[in-house]
C-alpha cells in the first residue's frame, strides 16, 4: 500500500489570490546558527560579529546578519511556493522590520497576491507576499517575490491573471526598527575596520570588492540545510547530473550572502540591510565557481527622524570567475555581461 | 624514546564478560552542536527546530534530536569497542530514556554482555549494553551493539562462548519517558508540516520520502568529528586508498541521520524516535553518493498510559543513486536488493 | 566614479616603530564556534568538552580550545599585517594569560616591535607584537610573530633595521592564569582517556599519535573564515590556480589544530597549551593532504607557586601523507624531511 502523504508541492492552478500559506518548520535561530553563518560566509560586519560592540552602541546584544534571518524566513516557503517552480523571476518590497536575536523562533505565513498564466498555458507566475514572524508575532521581514510555476494539468482553468503593482523602490520613511537610536560617539571605526561614513559616500561611485571566494559543494549544502530549504536542485547529485546544467545548482542565497560578505572591504560600516528593492539571479552559482562582488551607490538618503544614520541605496553585483576592477554588468541596457550572477539593489544603513 | 601512551584499542581476547568500560571524553551538548546537525542534514522536526513550538506542546524548550544524542552516546564508545573491529554487525534494544537539552553533558559506560570467537580463531563478536547519562547519571540512552573484533594472537585463549539473548523488538511498555504529557490541543499541524497523525497511518503503509542528498567528504567528516567518533575509516584517505574499497567510508550514523532527516516529507509529525528494534548497514555509503529512503510501517501500538501520542514501529531503508519509488529491499529473503544501505526498525511516536 | 574605499593592506615603508595596530573586527565567542571547532578538527581534551568536568576540577565551566582563541586573535591581524606578505616567518613569546568562555568577545592590537629591509629593497621583515583582549580589556593572549612583507615602492626609504631579541623559550614563571587551582582529587582519568599524569612523561620521549586525518578545501575554509581570517590565498581558486601551487593554501593554523587534536591519542591529559615558544610551518598544507603528527618531550617543568599541575615543552610535529611511525623530522640539522609541514615548540599542562 502506498502512501500520499508526501508533499507534492502546490502547482499553478492550486492556488488562488488572497490564499493564505502558513509554512512549516518554525525556528529558533541560535548562536550556533551565527556561527555557521560566519563559517559559511566570512562576514566581518563589528555589529553582527561582537555583543560588546552592539552594546555599547545601543542594541541588547549582536543581532543576527539580516541576511541570515532573511534565508530562515525564505526557506520555509520553498516546499509550498517553489517545490515545482522553474525559475525564481524577482522580488520586491523586501524590508527588515525588527533586529533578530538568537533565541527568537521565526515563521513565515505567505499570501498570493498574483497570478497569471503563461500564453503556453504550461507554466503561470505565482506572486507572493512572505511575512516572517517572531515567537511573539512580530514582523520581522516581509518581502514580495514571483516565480514560475509548472501547472499540473495544461488544461486546467485558471482565473483572470492579476498582477500586482510592486513598488520598484521602498522610501526610507517605510523602514522599519531594526536599528536602535544609536549612541554614535560609543562607535568604534577602527574597531569597525574603516572611518569611512554615510557622508563619505556618493552617488555614482562605484567600489570594487576586491577579494574571491571560491564555493564547495559541502558549503552551499550545509547553508541552504541550514535555512531548511529543500529544493531538490541543491542537494540531489543524482537526478542534476541528468539535468540542465549537469550538476547542483546553488541556492541564490548563497550568492547574496557572499558578495554582502565580500562587501564589507569597502563598505565597512553599512551594517543593516534595510531593505530588498530588487534583485534578480542573472546566472547560476555552482560550486567551485568563485565569487567576487562591487558595489554602486544609487542614491544617498537620510532616513526621517534619524540624525545618527543614514541609508545608501546600492547596488551589488556578483560575479564569477573574474575580478570585478572593471565592474562588470551590462553590456547593452538588456544583455548582462558574461559572469554576472546577481544584480541586487538594496539599502544599506551605515552612521552618519 | 618511543612512548606507548597511545591507545592501541581493545582486541577480542582483552575483553570479558561483565568488563564495564567508562569511555571518554564526557561531552557538553550545546546550540551549536545542533545548528550543525541541522546544516548537515536538514532536518524539519518542528519539536526539535523550535523553541516556542516545543513549549508550546508541554516541553520546557526544543530536545536535541534523538539521533544528535545517540551519535554522541555512540562516538565515545568506539575508541574502547571498535577500533579494531572488522565490521559493525547490529543493534538492538535501542530506548531513548530522556529528553536532552543544550547544556546537558552526555557520558558513556559499556558492559561487556557477550563474545564469542570465530572458528578462523582470528576473530570474535562483541557484544555490549551501551548507556549514556547526563551529567545528573540519569540514564538517556541505552543500546545493545555486537562488532566483530580481532584478535591479537590467534592462539591467545578465550572463554567459553556468551551469547546474550537480545529482545528483536522493544515494547512500548518499555519506551522511556522523553516525551512530556503533550498538550495536544496546542500542537500547530500548519506549523509541522502535515495534517497526518498516528491514526492515519495503517500497518503496510509504504511511503517513498522522494528527496535525495547528495553527501560530500567534508559533510561526513564534520558530522562524525563532532561525535568524538575516531574510526580511522571515516577520515584518513591516504591509508584507505590503499584499503578494500580505495576511499573513506561513511560513518553509519551519517546515513541513518540522512535517511531520518529525508522522512519529514510523509511522517512529518512523528517527530521522536522511541527505540531502536535493530539495525543493519547492508551497504557501504561513500562520498558522492546521493542518499535516498522510505518507510514501511510494520506495527502501530498504543502507550500504555498515553492518550496524547501513539507509536508506528517502522522500517526505515536507506538507498544510494535511486529513487525509492519502487521501494528497493530485498531480492530474496536473505539479499539485499543493490543500492540498499540500511535496514533500520524503529519505532517512532506521533500525536494522536 | 571608483572609489578607494578598500583595504589595500600595508606595505613594509608604512609601517614605523611603536607604531600601534587596533584591528577590527570584535568578535564575541559562542557555543557554536566550539562546536564547529569540534566538528573540523575533532578535539576530545575532556576540559574543553564538558562542562561537567571543567567545574568538576574548578573552572567556572569548559573554556573555549586555546588555539580556537589563538586563530580568533590572530585572524584579525591578517587584513593590517600580512595581506600583503609574502610569507610567515614565525612565532616567539606566545603566552596564554586566561581562559576564555563563551560570550566573551575578543579583539587584538598589534605593536610593530621590529623592521628590517632586505637587502633586494623589494621586501623586509615586519615584527609585531599582538595582544588579545576580552571584552574588559584583560589581555587573554599574547604573542609574536614576524611575516616578510612586500614594499610598494622599492626606492621608498626606510628606517634602520631594529630586530627585536626574542626569547626562545617562555619561561614556565611567565605563564598566565588560565588554569584555576584544580580540584585535582575531581580529575576523573577514566572520562579524561587516560592515566598518564606530568609525572609519567619524560624528557625525550616521542609519541606518535597514529591517526591520520584528511583535509578538505570545505573543512579549511569554513574554518579560516570562522576566524575572520581573509587572506586571499586561502579562498580564492579562480587566482590561485595561477599562482605558485596552482591551488589553494590552507592557513598555518589549520594544521597547527588538526595536529593538536590528534596530539590527544598519547597527550590526553596535556588540556592545555600555556606557551608558544616558537613555531615555523615548514611546508604547505593542500586540501587532500592527510596529516598526521608526533611529539616529542623536550624539557619537564614545574609551574611556580602549583602543586596541581606541571608543564611539557614539547615538540609538536605535524606531517603529511606518511605516517609517523618514524618520527620524521630532519635530514640534516638545516634540512628538514620531506612532508614534515609544522615544527611548533609549545608548552601544555598537565595534572601531576
Amino acid at each position: 500500500m502506498t502512501s500520499s502523504k508526501t508533499n507534492p508541492g502546490n502547482f499553478f492552478e492550486d492556488y488562488h489570490i488572497g490564499q493564505i500559506l502558513k509554512h512549516a518548520t518554525p525556528r529558533t535561530v541560535t548562536e550556533g546558527d551565527v556561527a555557521l553563518y560566519m563559517g559559511l560566509y566570512g562576514p566581518r560586519f563589528a555589529v553582527q560579529s561582537s555583543d560588546a560592540f552592539a552594546k555599547a552602541i545601543g542594541y541588547p546584544r549582536a543581532p543576527i546578519d539580516d541576511l541570515l534571518m532573511f534565508h530562515l524566513v525564505f526557506g520555509k516557503t520553498v516546499p509550498d511556493i517553489s517545490l515545482n517552480a522553474i525559475a525564481n523571476l524577482g522580488y520586491a518590497e523586501g524590508r527588515v522590520m525588527r533586529a533578530v536575536y538568537p533565541g527568537e523562533t521565526l515563521s513565515t505565513v505567505s499570501e498570493v497576491i498574483g497570478l497569471k498564466e503563461n500564453s503556453n498555458k504550461e507554466t503561470g507566475t505565482v506572486y507572493v507576499r512572505s511575512t516572517g514572524r517572531n515567537q511573539d508575532g512580530d514582523i520581522v521581514l516581509q518581502y514580495c517575490r514571483w516565480v514560475m510555476v509548472r501547472k499540473r494539468d495544461k488544461s486546467a482553468p485558471v482565473g483572470d491573471p492579476v498582477v500586482p503593482k510592486l513598488k520598484d523602490r521602498v522610501d526610507p520613511s517605510e523602514f522599519g526598527a531594526a536599528v536602535p537610536a544609536l549612541k554614535t560617539e560609543a562607535y568604534d571605526y577602527d574597531l569597525a575596520g574603516s572611518a569611512s561614513r554615510w557622508g563619505d559616500y556618493e552617488v555614482g561611485e562605484r567600489i570594487d570588492h576586491v577579494d574571491g571566494m571560491t564555493l564547495e559543494e559541502a558549503e552551499h549544502q550545509i547553508a541552504t540545510r541550514l535555512y531548511q530549504n529543500t529544493a531538490k536542485v541543491h542537494f540531489n547529485l543524482h537526478t542534476e547530473a541528468k539535468g540542465r546544467f549537469g550538476k547542483r545548482i546553488v541556492y541564490g542565497g548563497v550568492c547574496i550572502s557572499l558578495a554582502r560578505a565580500l562587501s564589507f572591504n569597502g563598505m565597512n560600516n553599512a551594517f543593516h540591510v534595510a531593505a530588498i528593492n530588487g534583485g534578480r539571479h542573472v546566472a547560476p552559482l555552482f560550486a567551485g565557481d568563485t565569487v567576487y562582488a562591487w558595489t554602486e551607490v544609487l542614491e544617498k538618503a537620510e532616513i526621517p527622524g534619524r540624525k545618527d544614520v543614514g541609508a545608501l541605496r546600492t547596488r551589488l553585483v556578483a560575479v564569477k570567475n573574474q575580478d570585478c576592477s572593471g565592474f562588470p554588468y551590462k553590456t547593452d541596457p538588456k544583455t548582462y555581461a558574461d559572469g554576472v550572477m546577481l544584480d541586487l539593489d538594496i539599502w544599506v544603513v551605515l552612521p552618519r
